[in-house]
């Protein structure tokens, strides 16, 4: 079956050979060597370790699973990718997916397991390469400059990558609403996960990041990282961050919803959850300070409390005592790519990675918006014991319903979240363009 | 619920103190302390890869998810196990199981990423522990004799340990049941290995080796390592080799099924390689050579493909001109224990890791047999492209049916794998007490 996506991609590549060819020559090297890498083993034994290839190989390839491979890339030349496909009767060959850059590249089979020799006066190598490899090869590795101009190199997505994170979206959705039939039917998260996995056509080691999949209280628990057996006897709440990957590009989607032994306010919460996920996806545009929106996401947060009396302040009040932040510690969003967590998020003008602000740690993305990036937006909303323990012994915690909130507590949380393209003049919901 | 398997635990755990202060002294230190190890990040990300934990750590806990935690033996002193489980609402912090270790040990829990301070004057440390790590400790990392002396003390299995292997064996047949019965509805790899999670309550990173689910010609691909979404057209076989982790003990069972495709040739020869797996179980003894019981395989498989008309020779032709090395590759079986492939499977009297013979180059165990060890038996029958092809260009290629050989291949191939615990007087089947 020929590639549609083909065009788009060869456009995505000859612009990626611009690009480095323009970092490469500023920098001073006449080629780059990006190493995929290859799957660890765990300590003293002879079982593997489950793997994903470099970024900036994913970035030209879409192949998170090559291992011990090479792409090669040097200006005015035709780029090369060395895939280690040796004659083994122990493992199943890479076979190439029938995609465009495998036309577009010049592509070599064989054994790689020592890099390829190349020729080159300045070359740098850059991933996952021990002391003696860089050695051989004469390069420089992983260089900072190099690194930090070929990640800016990926913050703003190709059309081609628009529509690989879009069909990641599409597929990752098929789990959505499995896994809510699921919990409809009474199944433990270990079932909900193998559901989610069934309906999206993966198996758990290619999905982007572990699949998040928290019944009741454990859907406070952020990055929730367990499926338990068994189905807990009252069915509160369910949240699912799950996503999926798409010739490397991946969707990273949060739906939360209300069981049969779900409290009203609950589900009242989650529809204005909903909404409030929509004002912010609205607010997105170049020039956009993504600082400000996740603010804006605080103030909005704040007005929800007051409106369904989980707090008796004013909004500016539960946002000025940090109320809004013991709700939800987490960032707004991030940069979404061949990383779910994308590079250069918090990369200033100057090209240097800045710490987040104080005030919001957890905040992945602290750059003005631009078309072409695109980013999550998943405001949440959480019971969590261990912040709102303080928030009850402090000065502000007086202004809290904590009765509501302790009945509460067992619905664990809320987060919505969508995958969003920025345009020059629009803003593309890759989520909701699927659902 | 108490635990019905403390009080073997707990002897289990009594034996290996006094193993522990016996190789300690003999090599001059007062203590060592074992890391669990902790997971890595993919480069340049920060997703991190699958983890299992340190042999020797889950040797004393079961705990294969633990990181970032500790285990400090000292002669004479209760052994305490330092469990990292930190304050943080991003993960759920390690809940310890109700099981007897956690009793019979000191268990302190914390944060740990720094290992906890140590009084000793000879110390070792062993683990994935970096230089500064070991420098801090003022410890010996990874001592050879050490190493060697505390793997041969995992090679004979306690009775406690016999109960996990044969749990483990009892939980991974539902997962086998499941994984047939899907295959029988015309299911692809991918859900054929999605039901046996569910059937026998695993979640991926949590097998103790990757499962491999082969219909057809994969069936001769050794390792096979993908799942296939889609089901083939025809149906001519499934191989699935698959297990289960309980407390740390891993099963390991394989089973081939023919298909509604199947030539009846392919059927019957499942059969008989049954039988020539419960021959091999039976000739399981103290005292016997392991790689004799490897060289009776093939004698066995010689009389195979002789009686099946796959070889016109005698099967000792077969056996002397190296016919059935090209039909099975592999080795007759392992250790297993903690690890899949247990440790110490090649190790000499003399304490020296031998290499395999080199007419058993994928042999993994050349020892012995001793009571206490438990193996895996799995003779194979594969028709494997990239070795039938020199087969049938070199001189002994003239005793094989290839008409037959070319029908069969599209089965791929045949492995039937069983658990073993051998005892003085008798063996124990421990995959096939459950089936």
């Amino acid at each position: 079956m020929p590639d549609a996506l083909a065009p788009l991609q060869n456009r995505h590549l000859e612009a990626l050979e611009r690009r480095y060819a323009e970092v490469l020559g500023a920098l001073g090297y006449d080629g780059v060597l990006i190493y995929s890498g290859h799957p660890a083993l765990h300590f003293g034994d002879d079982q593997h370790a489950s793997f994903c290839s470099y970024g900036h190989f994913q970035h030209w390839t879409g192949q998170a699973g090559l291992t011990h491979s090479w792409l090669l890339v040097r200006p005015g030349q035709r780029t090369t990718c060395f895939v280690h496909a040796p004659d083994d009767f122990w493992h199943l060959p890479p076979s190439l997916p029938d995609e465009g850059w495998t036309e577009y590249l010049e592509v070599i089979s064989g054994r790689f397991e020592t890099p390829p020799a190349v020729k080159a006066s300045r070359l740098a190598v850059i991933g996952d390469i021990d002391d003696d490899t860089a050695r051989a090869l004469g390069a420089e590795r992983n260089p900072p400059a190099l690194l930090i101009a070929l990640d800016e190199g990926r913050v703003r997505k190709s059309e081609y990558e628009i529509a690989c994170l879009s069909e990641a979206n599409r597929m990752a959705l098929y789990g959505h609403r499995a896994a809510q039939q699921a919990f409809l039917t009474g199944a433990s998260e270990l079932d909900i996960q193998l559901a989610y996995l069934k309906a999206s056509r993966q198996r758990e080691s290619d999905v982007p990041y572990g699949n998040i999949i928290g019944l009741g209280a454990h859907g406070a628990v952020l990055h929730y990282q367990h499926y338990a057996n068994e189905a807990p006897v009252s069915r509160h709440s369910l949240l699912v961050d799950a996503g999926h990957r798409y010739r490397g590009y991946c969707a990273d989607i949060t739906r939360s919803w209300p069981g049969p032994d779900a409290a009203p306010t609950f589900a009242a919460l989650i529809t204005r959850m909903n909404d409030i996920k929509q004002q912010l996806v609205a607010a997105l545009a170049p020039g956009v300070e993504f600082v400000a929106l996740h603010e804006r996401m605080h103030q909005l947060l704040g007005e929800l409390l007051v409106e369904s009396e989980l707090v008796s302040a004013s909004a500016e009040a539960a946002l000025e005592s940090g109320i809004t932040r013991a709700f939800c510690p987490h960032g707004l969003g991030h940069l979404l790519g061949v990383q779910v967590h994308d590079v250069a998020g918090r990369m200033s003008r100057e090209g240097t990675a800045l710490p987040p602000p104080p005030e919001h740690p957890a905040l992945r993305l602290t750059r003005e918006l631009e078309a072409g990036m695109t980013v999550t937006i998943e405001p949440g909303l959480y019971f969590i014991p261990m912040l709102l323990g303080p928030l009850e012994a402090g000065p502000a915690g007086s202004a809290v319903n904590w009765p509501l909130v302790e009945r509460l507590m067992p619905h664990g949380g809320i987060r919505i979240e969508d995958n969003v393209a920025i345009a020059t003049n629009s803003v593309r919901n890759l989520t909701l363009e699927h659902e």
